[in-house]
């Protein structure tokens, strides 16, 4: 990787990736290779991606885009799923179950808020932040057992 | 989200995140809502997990290990393609493409390094590194975008 | 698996089948609507067919055919893990895991089985065999729950 | 097929699987392998959730849930086409076409129920019934050929 | 491309695509709204990919571009079959299979060719041929009933 | 269907379809083993499906025809992204880049055309027909490499 122009800003996203892939951090694994690569943050972006759907929703008054904001937000919804169940069968192992024992709870709790009883069957924002906190919990987690 | 410490640490993926969603950070978007949330880190997180299949199929000589990792490349190399060509058409614009002339090549670039002619046909790590690299490119385009 | 009553008939599966759906019987749930429709025998099919392919992968000696024994092997794997992940977010509710206390365990050990660790990565036909014991122990937990 | 005895027991599906799954049961073929793995059950599971998606939609005055309910009906009816084509390719050979002559004519009806003139255009549950029935009609042919 | 045998009939697929064009035909039909738009020459496109990547597996004897090979010829004759049941299933009404009696036979036969026992199992290109001539047959018909 | 401009010129689609099925046309790639086999066609017969089902959106009064059409839309928007997508980055090479200076741009205001800025957020058939025109002049220049 060739030289880099100083990093203006701590907060730029550039600056934090390189972090996150700097030698000493041990990362990743969610291709059931396995690859060895997994990440919380994909689960994150897309329960972003949820919450922004929600508030373009209650923002419009078009009933074609209220009605397209409902399906993005059904399938991010599901990505959420999808990225979350890997992690939990995939990344986790007994002795993180042991370490942690409310993880199990966390996830099906996350998953149930991705689901048909969250962010898929409610426009409410407050459902989607809710599920932001999940993922957020169980990313503490995971970088802890990184470390 | 409050102001941060400077980096001095071997901070963890959760730090790093927090910092990605503090409100000064602006947000993103991938699903033709648009919802506005995009991020070159879903690219080279799949460009991560490339990277990784081909280091497992030089590490083992196992036939059906190796055969799963080179569909695993073909599966994630696809993803890298998908995420870079979202990005492309969805998050950037025509006074983007002004500012930075060589920002087409540069995609153009990158998807071929994830096609046929580069992490698909090939178990080379060295084209998968030239892969991650031309991301980095983007992804400092991108942010420099978002300032 | 349990031991089971001496089967009395050779009852076909087409009378199995109308009994499943006759009026009196309760069924299931698995769309996020939720339209209420889940049944632990979607995950069963794909993990016999799993297993299928495995025999067929060791009776083989062409190495195209062997090559894609391991792919079908791959989705159907992956097609398991998605009907045991639907179960345990979306059919089971918090007093099922209360009633049930192994069956956090029991779905992370079943999806387990059926991902690199388990199916994905062997062609051993008792991995198989210990996937389909353990969807049979959440079968019968699921009917337990539908009484 | 005999004549069937009348349905005596409240039998729960629980011990239905475990027939349906006992060593003397013939099993069967879905993927292309062909693994050899097939069931009319798979169509049969994705045209009641297209039933109960129905019935919600009505039950339901909520315009999103409606939008979200006709959705499903949508996916779960591309399933059923799905199961059903690979039955009349994958499963079917020349000679039980010429044993059951109405084969061909009961596919192509119960997929075209399942399509845009059938459960996708309509939110009539009858038109749902109709094509249960037909799917009943083709797992009673299915399990004769089994014999 | 080499020099090819001289176009011996009409019915080849330059003159049907000349026809799907031509000012008087009307268009066509493949979503299930419907839209109307449907057209056989999404299916040859990918069975013209299958015969290509069979061409391709035997002009190579890197074993895991072959194994690509296999795999690209996998998907792209899981394509052929979705085409071909979509037309047959969406478009063909059943005035057009009393009109053409065959109209069954031809799609069985065509869609067996792009699976297990067609293109699927085998690298011969003889068998992709046969599959192209197939979809030829029924492209005839299609355009026979546009007129 | 409305009554049309005559065609003004030889570059319309009818005409290149002429071109493509011609004997001296080599064909074709587009699955990334590669296969060779590309074609305009693909992504032109998403987009006269996009458009006929915003005229069938128009023609409707029933919310639920018209919640189907808009997903319809959506749908094959993304499929008409995806097949241009795959012509940017699979078939075309540098030096059709420096021929056809325009092309980087061309793709990329058509691919935003069959976007959240164009078709997916738009039931106005004039946005389908600009999206089309602009696949014609891709479909032009591609025919025009293939001399």
């Amino acid at each position: 990787m060739p030289a880099k122009k100083p990093a203006k800003k701590p907060e730029n996203m550039k600056v934090l990736m390189k972090r996150i892939f700097a030698p000493r951090t041990t990362v990743f694994a969610h291709c059931d290779l396995p690859c060895g690569v997994y990440d919380p943050a994909q689960a994150k972006i897309e329960a972003l991606s949820v919450k922004a759907a929600m508030e373009k929703y209650h923002a419009s008054s078009d009933p074609d885009f209220k009605s397209r904001a409902v399906a993005v937000k059904e399938e991010r919804s599901h990505h959420v799923k999808e990225h979350l169940w890997v992690l939990w069968t995939d990344y986790f192992k007994p002795n993180h179950f042991e370490a942690y024992p409310q993880l199990h709870t966390l996830f099906n709790e996350a998953t149930k808020l991705a689901g048909a009883a969250g962010t898929k069957g409610s426009n409410d924002v407050a459902v989607a932040e809710k599920l932001l906190a999940k993922i957020d919990e169980i990313a503490d987690i995971f970088w802890a057992t990184k470390k």
